[in-house]
């Protein structure tokens, strides 16, 4: 790395974290000893208050607030800019089980070989504490105050869908108002490069389904009594073409191709084939796609069938006409799909195929958002991970396929960057046994946040 | 009924059963008090004993044949003419459970309000000894003798889909031998009217199944990704298209339409479509068949689907691409289609649309088989049943819709006509508790019986 790429203040923010290290993995220690199971809700309460304090002690003002679930801790600090900085974590962690495959308990946090295990240490409570320790070095680095605003969210629900979290976000825009976020879930890989994803693709998923009798009937009448099994096989090929193209009329009006700047990322990224043909055994791709177009393709909407309900599915044979027949669908939208419109478009799509008896079932939704590589907070974040892990970050992936509910901060705050940098790595277990942080990750992910915090200001 | 209609022995034949009445309700009795069933085997074999024991007391040279299953007893007898006539029974029956559901023990026939209830007695005992009932009837009336050969066959698989059967026939052509048969199951309807079929639908059932990767994978990569549920889907779509024409070339090849005299038939059948209706609760019938096309259509052969199975079926949802799809089919089969042949064409079909990679598992078969209208023996049957239950019978229904293993003697033997006749009715509950038969439907399915034996040489 050049020299000038240098953070002005990395010396003293990497040496107060270093300095104080101790007193982090006694506060990771801390808040991993507490329970937080949002799945039971086991310890949540507890956990809120200790978060609460956490923040509080960084000179924030901080709030506690209630939601249908589980609650929202909100902390508020001023800067000496005008610009916000948000993070987003969350606090609930997976149920631990099974218990008997962890080698310490999981509530009863453990260094061994200069990791720490716990549930819920690397997903995300260690995150939470590398943050609290950039805060802790960039005010030193400062004479006592911050660079910037910030808003440090941390919800209760991650681990169960975040499913009010985007009520949460449109009910209380005035607090939240930002002007970049730090996502959760940073890190390296496998070859402890670290890396960072500009937005990713959102999501619908709906319930098809269809009921073309009162009950099922003997197949000896299969050429009057109606199928509900192939009725819904005629749905489906009403929705997308033998070449992947969706036919709901509309679907693909606000989609946006790749920029430019998007396929010059794509060709910088390694070569994904052979990883997907030796991981899941692949044949032949998605529409016979290979080699570059499985990056490019990520910008291509999908409909994608998770699962079909109907008739009968034991051994052998039974001579049945199912009369109910349902299948789970998710749409991947790319930006800009709006997923409300989407829905609107498929009923109204199967409406005038004839598919007026097909019911649909909405599962819920996340919308698609994206940054750009040229974002000053997108370019500041792999500037310093180059700085702090001393090796080149792998490029920049201009969209992923899966769907986060960074989206819900993202749109909703004005289309603000997301950015991601924290304390992963591949065999950090997380929602398994033996969960774990390396020691080494929370150094660099809290050196790396500690320059975001440092340099936001004069973006 | 005009007098000339009568049989000639139609009065010696009523009266010997009359007369004997007590005796054959007793040997009801005892073969129902045996218990035969055939998915456990509780019984068996001591059935099989009583079976063989009264056939040869009606002068029937006996012998029991082993199977890969249960044992299969043939009884021969001479006549006076040539012809040959086949009984087709089984000693097994379904399992008595739930027992708690019995008014009386399964396994201890008891007779209430003119009915004889017991596991068996409709399904398919009481209509063996009707037989027994009906040859004595006959043998008495010509002096000793009987009138023409006969062929009394008893399996004892039938309650478990005949696995044997047809192999059976196959390896014992020579001794099966026949000019025309009866089957199992006669009966009256709900107006207490006889009612034959002239023959019915074949079958080939399969399972088609497709692999398109090792494992599931997240629905992110959807648009790179393989989805077997897709695949599956595509490959259903080339099995049939949306007006129900199967598009596997070749297949109508073989296919006979309906004659100028099964049309005859159809025109005389009783409307359907109130029925399906309102016991399906049916709003548009398969390609918006109705009226008389819920019976003529029963000529065209089918492609259904008896369940999918694939991906995630639980609540909510799951964004996963499912690796495995599998869907179980059968196809109902038209004189003088052939299930061996049906089998290669799919076969051919997929790989020339490209999916060789969907696998076909054979789940079993029948052939189609069918007799004419102005067979002599249907003719028989008809005229006799209008004497016996003083109404005329239902009008003959061509063709079947579903399937049955009279295809395993019709064809192989040589195209003989197979006719219905017997002692069922409505709420027999064959196969449920308390199955029963009425002493009523015993004689006079005796007496049609009878009649039969009695006319079958002269035709």
């Amino acid at each position: 790395m050049s020299q000038q790429n240098l953070s002005p203040n990395a010396t003293a923010l990497d040496q107060y974290i270093n300095d104080n290290l101790d007193r982090y993995i006694d506060e990771t220690i801390r808040l991993c000893a507490q329970p937080s199971v949002s799945a039971t809700g086991y310890g949540v309460r507890e956990c809120t208050a200790i978060v609460a304090e956490m923040i509080a002690a960084r000179g924030f003002e901080v709030k506690t607030y209630e939601t249908p679930g589980q609650p929202v801790v909100v902390g508020h600090a001023k800067g000496t800019s005008e610009r916000t900085f948000l993070f987003y974590n969350h606090y609930d962690v997976q149920p631990p089980e099974p218990l008997e495959l962890w080698t310490t308990p999981p509530f009863e946090p453990t260094i061994r070989d200069g990791k720490i295990f716990a549930r819920g240490v690397a997903d995300d409570k260690g995150e939470i504490i590398a943050r609290l320790a950039a805060i802790d070095a960039v005010r030193a680095a400062h004479g006592g105050d911050l660079p910037c605003n910030m808003v440090f969210v941390v919800e209760g629900e991650e681990e169960v869908s975040s499913p009010n979290i985007a009520q949460f976000v449109q009910d209380h825009l005035d607090i939240l108002a930002a002007d970049g976020a730090l996502w959760e879930g940073g890190g390296v890989d496998h070859e402890d490069r670290p890396g960072s994803v500009l937005g990713f693709r959102g999501i619908i998923a709906v319930e098809l389904s269809v009921e073309t009798m009162s009950r099922d009937a003997h197949s000896g009448s299969a050429h009057i009594l109606p199928s509900a099994a192939w009725r819904i096989v005629r749905a489906l090929t009403h929705l997308k073409d033998e070449n992947e193209r969706i036919l709901i009329p509309g679907f693909y009006d606000r989609v946006i191709p790749p920029s430019a700047a998007d396929l010059a990322l794509i060709d910088a990224q390694a070569d994904y084939e052979p990883f997907l043909r030796k991981n899941y055994g692949v044949k032949n791709f998605v529409a016979n796609r290979h080699g570059k177009e499985l990056h490019t393709s990520v910008f291509e909407p999908t409909c994608n069938i998770q699962g079909i309900e109907t008739g009968y599915q034991g051994p052998g044979t039974k001579t049945v006409i199912p009369a109910k027949a349902t299948v789970k669908l998710d749409f991947r939208l790319v930006p800009d799909q709006r997923p409300e419109e989407i829905l609107e478009l498929l009923r109204r799509h199967l409406d005038k195929q004839g598919f007026e008896d097909v019911q649909i079932k909405f599962h819920g939704s996340m919308a698609p958002f994206k940054a750009t590589e040229d974002d000053p907070l997108v370019r500041l974040t792999q500037r310093t991970a180059a700085e702090v892990y001393g090796v080149e970050p792998r490029p920049l992936v201009p969209l992923g396929g899966g769907s986060s509910p960074a989206y819900a901060f993202s749109g909703p705050l004005g289309g603000i960057p997301v950015v991601h940098a924290g304390i992963g790595y591949p065999n950090a277990n997380g929602h398994a046994p033996d969960e774990n942080m390396r020691i080494k990750d929370f150094v660099n992910g809290a050196r790396h946040i500690a320059r975001l915090l440092d340099g936001f200001a004069d973006l």
